[in-house]
């Protein structure tokens, strides 16, 4: 027999569910917004795993907390996390606190809902189509598709599977067996989700050719044009190529028109992995680095990276009109995609992908670009440019850090040359030393906990920094500290 | 040439972006969190697509705007989204408000950070594994392993590819073609990610083999043995059955002993997708229906389903101790899962997935057990399951309501006879007529705002009624005016 009354969860409670929320909001917003975005406090707290697992008190057990309990944990949970958010924080490629986007994931949480259906998200699915609208137009596009997906390496797999269905309508009903062997060309600079994706999709990661990059690390379009030829020769069917706008190591380019160009000779599909580098075509000043964008099929760009919408952000653009992502993903289910609606169900964009359910990904970024408008995202484009610029300028003016190039983009690579190896480039174990300075310099400053920097091998270079600057809370003197601590933590080097 | 200052946004604005954040939070408080769960008030504001263009002003446009705009504008996103927490909205697999469950995703929202390393997600990493180990001991596993996904459309998929790996480790590098056909089997009653999976993974949707089920929609484990010796004569060779426990419409569960005992005698992988159904294994009284369910080799369970823990909280889980999973997906990408860290990179737990950025989706779900305990979560399944079985008596105590059938789970799935059909069933268009009467029903509810139960046709069965009782907070007297509402909207049919 069921109770009459609801259960002794808050939820029946409004009152005390706004006293709990109240609460950890307060909570969040001294904690992780306020302190975990101001430089006087640490960018992290580091502990070892065993210490931190006592720390957390991870369990879960039979019996509940109580709301003091719970509150403790959460301020524990924020302090022990890493601040994305802090202005010392260049680790990944995404780093700042919107507090527009912010309060766009905090409604998009409140609400809850899914994006398959007009009926249970009808203010995101209008949404969400003018927000792909506004990015195709970037791209160069008056009309099109698209879709937000869970992350770039997702969006690029939807791309490789769309242009095999696009030549292949039959591999959807009967599977690659059937087909002949597939090839797909990328640079050997592109990130590594093509390989998975090709894994994934079951084309296998030798479906993968790789082409050579340049050495600013930007696709080699001759050489792409020769992997062409090698694959028809060895009796493989080329299909898809994916250039890359903003590699993740180098923040390389890939020449778009010339890419283009083979493409359209060979009849492929061009597909553009701009995760990283998509938010460049908001900056007049700088856009031309993508130019021949428009000439390609599809488009993954991630607004979670470099416009600090939050994570996951990112969205895949088609130029087709055919409706495409539907026939290639639709299945039909007749208990959600209901044909007898009062309403045009061409607005259940839920049959485009491959989940069911999804999450609602254009709030936070429609939000911050209402707040900021175009061109306040431009500055903050236009920003990241020049204080990267301002990062390679210091570097150069200071003994002991070494340029690895000259970047194009946001990412600065460099080698910090502790005092112990300066002027010992020609001894023969000093690219051995000099490799093991970055993991060194980072296990220093996390310890610290006051920066964070992201370190790599790179082909035949071992070991460097590469500072990403992409926060838009970032200054000057930001960059300052980033060299000055660089220097302190390893003088004893 | 660089600015010394940050951009005018508001995040160089600490005082600014703590009154912003401070006010959108008030609104949602107010609008999504009260309102949005008040039985006084409209589960949904039903606008025409073309109107609501028109009061949401989607457009992106040049300039920002003013903080006053914003807040307005989080106002009317809120004022026309449908209230999945409220406790009217029966609609979908999911539906509440748990306030912990919102607090941890308010956290993870402010804390921005991705989960492929314990570098940036040291708390995180650490919890997931603990979540996932909770989770694996409720399936009857002392070890394994896991992953979140987004989603259970994208976990089955992982099933199926490791399936396949495990079976075929050189299809990762040499992908589908030189395999033989390969075959997986499910019921016609399961989800239709089965079949989206197979089609995006290459595998194509011939390999999906369609089981028979009987008349409470579970696979028929006889037909299964059938179908694998039918599959192989046709010289197929069968890799997994997909089972399910909780089907998506009618709320079945698949007889997983005797569906194991067909898998171990060929020698298959068992998925069990529990995306609905796994909750009930918190529940003592209920757990039976997944009996067997420990001899899987994997499970995908929603906690964002039964237990209200947020979109996406989407776990797959496996026996497998030879990690499988970062054998199957890992790519070693060198710059992000450095193998020279100071830390232990086994934590790095990226490489386990096709993703690279990846969402918390740990923390709403741990944060919401610690302060209910298996206890309280227990409850909240044996209250849903009794106020199921109270809704089914009703349904049978009163005129013009009629059964699909007895439910074992928590869909409740009926037709409204209206009084013009009653002691119509011999009428040659009867069928025909009753088909129409659960859209012209669900047109009125949600026009009205009162409540939103969705409908569907079912094999040969006309459209139907299925509602769902997930929500925490419901009561009798909901499942009361459930009923009672149906009358009135239909009284004059």
């Amino acid at each position: 027999m069921a109770d009459s009354e609801a259960l002794p969860s808050l939820a029946g409670d409004p009152v005390a569910v706004e006293a709990l929320l109240r609460a950890v909001f307060g909570v969040v917003v001294d904690e992780a917004i306020q302190k975990g975005t101001s430089a006087s406090q640490k960018v992290c707290e580091w502990k070892e795993p065993e210490e931190l697992k006592q720390l957390l008190d991870l369990e879960l057990r039979s019996q509940g907390e109580s709301q003091e309990q719970i509150l403790e944990r959460c301020r524990a949970v924020i302090r022990y996390s890493v601040k994305t958010g802090h202005p010392r924080f260049f680790n990944q490629l995404f780093s700042g606190l919107d507090p527009h986007a912010l309060a766009g994931r905090i409604i998009t949480e409140s609400l809850n809902t899914s994006q398959y259906t007009y009926e249970i998200a009808p203010v995101f699915v209008l949404m969400e189509e003018e927000v792909l609208r506004k990015l195709r137009a970037l791209v160069g596009w008056s009309s099109g598709d698209g879709i937000f997906c869970p992350g770039g390496s997702i969006s690029n797999m939807y791309a490789v599977n769309l242009a095999r269905y696009q030549r292949y309508p039959d591999c959807k009903q009967r599977g690659l067996r059937t087909l002949p062997p597939l090839a797909l060309f990328t640079s050997k600079e592109c990130h590594y989700s093509i390989q998975k994706g090709a894994a994934f999709l079951g084309l296998g990661t030798d479906s993968v050719r790789v082409v050579k990059a340049d050495e600013r690390g930007k696709m080699v379009p001759e050489d792409l044009e020769r992997q062409i030829g090698m694959a028809e020769a060895e009796g493989a069917v080329p299909f898809l190529v994916s250039a890359t706008s903003g590699t993740t190591v180098l923040g390389a380019f890939d020449p778009l028109e010339a890419i283009a160009d083979v493409c359209q000779r060979h009849g492929l599909w061009l597909h553009v992995d701009a995760a990283w580098g998509g938010s460049v075509l908001l900056s007049q000043t700088h856009r031309h680095l993508l130019d021949g964008i428009q000439r390609a099929d599809s488009v993954a760009w991630n607004p979670h990276k470099l416009l600090a919408a939050g994570l996951q952000c990112s969205a895949l653009l088609l130029q087709d009109t055919s409706n495409l992502l539907k026939r290639c993903h639709g299945s039909q289910a007749s208990y959600l995609f209901q044909q007898d609606k009062f309403y045009d169900v061409a607005l259940d964009t839920g049959d485009k992908v491959v989940q069911c359910g999804r999450r609602v990904d254009c709030l936070k970024l429609w939000l911050m670009w209402k707040a900021q408008g175009d061109q306040g995202l431009e500055r903050r484009i236009d920003q990241a440019f020049a204080l990267a610029r301002y990062l390679v300028e210091e570097i150069k003016k200071r003994e002991g850090l070494e340029l690895v190039m000259e970047p194009e983009f946001v990412n600065v690579c460099f080698w910090f040359v502790p005092p112990s190896l300066r002027g010992k480039q020609d001894s023969p174990d000093y690219h051995e030393r000099l490799s093991k300075v970055a993991p060194m310099l980072k296990e220093r400053m996390v310890k610290e906990g006051s920066m964070m920097i992201g370190y790599q091998p790179h082909g035949t270079r071992g070991n460097f920094f590469r500072v990403v600057v992409a926060n838009p809370a970032l200054t000057c003197a930001d960059m300052d500290f980033l060299l000055n601590e660089l220097e302190r933590l390893g003088q004893d080097l």
